[in-house]
């Protein structure tokens, strides 16, 4: 299999009916899918250094872990509410119903730090502009988003290109 | 600094009174300090061949990802019940109140493949065990477990050995 896609397989109707599910852990558990995976998405910024990468629960952290660790960079967890241990700053982000919130250390990252944020899917882009925010709020500069998936018509591209943001992607399903 | 102890925090009474809750993050966010975490985890294995990483949600995948990568292994999540979209096994294991469920995707792992299992702490080992479980399950061998903190006080590195387990950590919290 040549491309990152060829391992993404679709599982319809999860977690609910008419969602078609684009399930990553085929690409994850492939050792040569998983490497491809992790070298694209460092590709673009190439030449570029940072210094901490921001997974995004849960998917995030498998994708940032092996990313951060590529970059020689540290590893930051944005996660949902009441996980992380310690004092934390925290953003709320619409869901299809209601709110969610996400938490981010507030001492996890400095003024001036140069920021990847990581996650497996860019959907509507909630949770990703949730992360941004966290991560500005604290002083540090986000200078890319990178996701595996790419769901254009959810409009989270948009969305991050419209923060300023340089938003890259592996692979995107039209449609969804 | 100059072990992965010195990275890693306490934060008391989280999450509940009582508890020393020894925090990984940031151990995680320091660039040297997730390098030195990924590089001595693997090093008890030198020279020994892994097909796949499996790591415990949620912490385990964050080190699980960076290991496999290190490793170029794939990588597999355990993940807490209703979390995984395809067809799953699952393995119950207890809390200190009640039971709660893990589960892995029923084609995660192939017969004889070998598997090296990663969290940030063992405890008493109930996730470990059920992770164990569901991978000897599909006929996988786990040839090693690999834990960034022992807590030996609760009992797991015991009982992952009595299972004939290779349990390696990198450090240790007695009186916990």
């Amino acid at each position: 299999m040549s491309s990152v896609r060829d391992y993404i397989r679709t599982i319809p109707d999860f977690p609910h009916e008419g969602i078609m599910f684009r399930d990553v852990t085929t690409l994850f558990a492939d050792a040569r899918g998983f490497r491809m995976a992790v070298d694209q998405l460092v590709q673009p910024f190439s030449g570029v250094r940072f210094d901490k990468v921001v997974g995004l629960e849960a998917r995030g952290f498998i994708l940032g872990g092996a990313v951060a660790h590529q970059l020689s960079a540290g590893f930051v967890p944005v996660r949902k509410k009441g996980k992380l241990p310690g004092a934390v700053i925290s953003e709320s982000y619409t869901l299809e119903y209601g709110t969610a919130e996400v938490e981010l250390h507030d001492d996890a990252i400095s003024a001036g730090e140069r920021i990847l944020l990581v996650d497996d899917l860019l959907a509507t882009g909630g949770t990703a502009e949730a992360g941004i925010k966290l991560i500005e709020r604290l002083g540090g500069e986000v200078i890319g988003c990178a996701f595996v998936i790419d769901l254009p018509d959810l409009g989270g591209r948009k969305r991050l290109e419209d923060l300023g943001m340089n938003v890259q992607a592996l692979c995107a399903y039209e449609g969804d």
